[in-house]
């Protein structure tokens, strides 16, 4: 039973730019979470916490209120350790799809929560559920059972977890609040620290088509992260990696589950396999296994067979192909030369034109609408060669599909245009 | 019609240190008043207007538009000029009871459309209500015939003046965004300048009884509010007033009525003589009257007569005698010297817990509570000598009130203890 206080106090408090006691924070996010302090005052409050800041002992003791305000799961009674990985969102982002059964491949269990996109990154429930008959929604002893079968679940988060979170994160997207790092990293760690799991890696995106435009912002938050998961003792690290350009191949439901199952078949493009593995490796290094190479599993098939049982598990048929979109429209080079620019907030709004996404959580999305791409940054490509392939069933979004692409392509003058790739990974951030 | 825009947008803005555009100003007023923002995001606005401030054209804007929200007064079909007067609230301020029949007596026309007091600083209706008979609410035509035929009129402002601003206030009050100067300066001029004067004169008060405790912000929110009424075509003047120790000797409704009385009759406390005359001048000045010397009009009984007109034309009896209150107790001087401390703050705490003011809105308040001064700062006193009289009719209410006057009262160690006077007039801003 918290101290009573009063809700002006708490916003004028850090209005004139206080630190907020643990007494105000375990009220404020308890009455709001009731209902005893009004949406109006706190959308006052997180404008004053996105202007003047938190420090590290508020942020934890706001998750940790955060967390308080609902239920705890609890993975101690399984065999093995456990690992989760969440990143911050970018375009064709489907590395959850081959790291899970990659890692639980290696004996670490993997309980992945996960949601649904909104705006232009995908939600790998989005992606999941192009694969016909599987089901996101599990129950926590479906959940708990699966991981200790199979290793591996992907699954809907439960209402259970964070229900503050919930209500505030509803409210920031509103009132002009979601950028306050305070706020997004306590929205992400009160979830995944409420999860229950033994290890985080964290995914935090950099570049157009990241949440955070520049890596100054994106370290910010990366180590504000890693703090809190580091307070509530979760071996927490973080890598920073590059989403200037999508991830892949693909951006679209059902074509990064194919461009999944190729990497788990040993194939796939090379940036979707070096962060896969980049991330393997660090979510089994902090759950303190360094005995396996997940290089290995993937070569020898048994990620794959992971992915196999997890998808079966789950209502899936993993041998079910893909379904395909009505109508494509290709787009060609617009030069001869070296393909410099492909802009992740291009392809991803193009992709969510064309029915991969959603505007509203209720909208559907389309399994099969999304963008191919035949040429990434740094490719040599002629003049009308094919560069993009638009997928959806409704052909009247072709044409604000391509107005989002407007701009986002760029081909070097000559030939032998000098392109300097940006590093997939460019940075780690650990405790 | 003002150009389409969305709430999140122009919170961004504001929130990111933009100025806003008048298209986004007008927009978001309007909106808000037809509840298309809603107070979540309005209250994240005023947040960010608060910590980021506005520019002049923002606050003229800002102001306009809350004015555009509701209807105007018009005031050209009089004979007679017109000036108004606002005073931003302190203790025993009743200030408003001798001026508005003073500056009527010298031929200048004064509509004062009041409200009722919230919290310490009492309201100029709920003093005048302390008449029998006297009725706040009248008619646009009713008011306009009493400014015609008597020259003063205080009443309640109609609720078709600057909508958006009561709908504002409302939620500054419970969101701890009141103290933005920007939102204070235009929710006062808004008013001010809808009901259509021809001139007015501020009352800007400073010190621990004001709302502005220091005078540099006192100065910025006088500078402000002149600008706007300069920009809106209104003259206007303003006058920074002290406000660490009460208006005369008396805080309470019908205790202040009685004293405005005195003053009316040629006595009355010096303080309170000197403010009237003091904005009585300005008034006149800026109304463009210079013939008259308002000292003249209290002395030869004149504004006594419109005194007795104005409270007659509204239902008062200006002959009847203030109620009383059931019960009285009396504060004693804690030692023999100078009285150097009579704290405004504390003596309007004492007058609000003895049934003088209210908590909310819809609280009744005592006709005859308050506090009587026997004594004011510079006066000699003797250890026990009859200092403070409170008045109340639930006796219940002394402790709370001398709770609220404890370190409010100071006595200097010798008799002759040195005390210096802050000058009651501080300081004149003009466009």
């Amino acid at each position: 039973m918290s101290e009573a206080h009063d809700a002006v106090e708490v916003i004028i408090a850090k209005r004139d730019g206080n630190a907020l006691s643990d007494s105000q924070i375990d009220w404020v996010v308890d009455a709001y979470t009731r209902g005893a302090v009004a949406d109006e005052q706190m959308s006052a409050l997180a404008m004053a916490i996105l202007l003047n800041g938190m420090d590290r002992r508020e942020i934890s003791r706001w998750t940790a209120a955060m967390i308080g305000s609902g239920e705890r799961m609890d993975f101690s009674g399984l065999t093995r350790r456990t690992a989760d990985k969440h990143s911050t969102g970018g375009v064709g982002d489907k590395i959850t799809l081959p790291l899970a059964p990659l890692v639980a491949a290696c004996g670490v269990a993997v309980p992945q929560l996960s949601g649904r996109g909104l705006g232009h990154t995908g939600g790998t429930l989005d992606k999941l559920e192009a694969v016909p008959g599987w089901r996101a929604d599990l129950s926590n002893e479906a959940m708990l059972a699966q991981l200790e079968d199979v290793g591996a679940v992907i699954c809907a988060a439960g209402t259970g977890l964070a229900p503050a979170d919930k209500k505030l994160y509803a409210l920031r997207d509103v009132t002009g609040t979601v950028e306050a790092i305070p706020l997004i990293a306590s929205s992400i760690m009160s979830k995944k620290i409420a999860e229950g799991t033994g290890a985080l890696v964290l995914d935090v995106k950099v570049g157009s088509g990241a949440f955070m435009k520049d890596a100054a912002h994106a370290r910010e938050l990366a180590e504000t992260m890693v703090a809190l998961g580091t307070d509530a003792g979760v071996v927490t690290v973080a890598l920073l990696t590059d989403m200037s350009t999508p991830l892949g191949r693909t951006a679209g439901n059902g074509l990064e589950v194919a461009e999944s199952v190729d990497v788990l078949a040993g194939g796939g493009p090379a940036d979707v396999v070096e962060l896969t593995l980049a991330l393997a490796r660090e979510m089994l290094q902090a759950a303190g296994v360094d005995d396996v190479d997940p290089a290995d599993r993937l070569a020898d098939g048994s990620a794959m067979d992971v992915w196999r049982r997890m998808i079966a598990a789950q209502g899936g048929d993993p041998d079910a192909p893909m379904p395909t979109a009505r109508e494509t429209h290709v787009v060609t080079a617009p030069a001869t030369g070296t393909l410099t620019r492909l802009d992740a907030m291009a392809v991803g709004l193009a992709a969510w034109r064309l029915g991969a996404g959603r505007a509203r959580k209720e909208d559907p999305v389309q399994a099969a609408a999304g963008v191919e791409m035949l040429a990434k940054p740094g490719d040599a490509v002629t003049e009308g060669q094919d560069l993009l392939v638009l997928h959806t069933d409704e052909p009247e979004r072709f044409e604000r599909a391509l107005a989002a692409l407007e701009g986002g392509i760029a081909v070097g003058g000559s030939a032998g245009a000098s392109y300097t790739p940006t590093p997939l990974v460019i940075d780690r951030v650990a405790p």
